[in-house]
């Protein structure tokens, strides 16, 4: 890790600063209490509930959400220190590569979800298909389009076991 | 926009840092030669090819990518300043909160695409379905997986007019 770390600092790589816009609200209160995707029966995510909240500055970029059924949120794992570049995902036997995988051990640790929309109250987003822990910051929110949409992917490892990529 | 600006410098809300992991290699070296998706002819963009290369020392991150058919790209909009909360996208006649759509523009300039993964040649990956420009900072690589995949979305505003959110 200190390797790759140390091969970061390059000259001339601009940095990007990045502030939440708002944060999670999750039944999920630590990375413990939630199941590994991979692992987790199929659909479970489906049924969790939650809330995306924004702050009331930004809330006016939240206007013609509705009718969008699915939202991409752009978030950070802040509780993750450093990254892997070969990590073994769960229920897998061998390494693979960090970019292959939703680690959250990642060289930006970024984390990306698909949520259903189900309502949206001001700044408040209630929302189904929650992976996050409470107080996940969220960085970006977009809508779902249907070039998001593949229909004929491929899921290369994980067809070998398991439904997930986490 | 300075009103959100000044909005944004909450205390207490953690800044991330986030740098380049690689870059991409388009034909479009410009953002006018780049026509706004949501104007483009349906399936323009899964005709561009291109490259994501990534940076040497994290190119072992790409390992175990191999029969993922789509990749979604994390990337930086570099040539955005600035944002809007409510802007007019291209085609369209009234506002819409920057969340619900694909601005370049917004309070993070995060952009994401999903893209075709065609070959890997270490740490170089020949992707088609491009909408960035040549050069864009590529802050993360993740495998799309069928968890991605919602075959019942619905498209808000876009639904009234054109194919795409951008």
């Amino acid at each position: 890790m200190s390797e790759a770390r140390s091969g970061r600092r390059r000259p001339g790589v601009r940095i990007f600063h990045v502030r939440p816009i708002g944060f999670v609200r999750s039944p999920f209160k630590n990375p413990e209490d939630l199941p590994p995707p991979a692992l987790a029966p199929p659909r479970f995510f489906d049924r969790v509930r939650g809330e995306i909240v924004v702050f009331d500055d930004l809330a006016p970029g939240l206007e013609s959400l509705d009718g969008f059924s699915h939202l991409i949120v752009i978030f950070a794992f802040h509780r993750a220190s450093g990254f892997k570049l070969r990590t073994v995902p769960p229920g897998q036997s061998r390494p693979r590569g960090v970019f292959a995988t939703r680690s959250p051990h990642r060289p930006n640790p970024l984390g990306l979800s698909v949520v259903r929309l189900i309502a949206r109250d001001g700044p408040v987003l209630k929302v189904s298909g929650l992976d996050m822990i409470d107080g996940t910051p969220v960085l970006d929110i977009k809508p779902y389009t249907r070039r998001d949409r593949k229909s004929r992917a491929t899921s290369g490892w994980q067809g070998q076991r398991g439904p997930s990529a986490r």
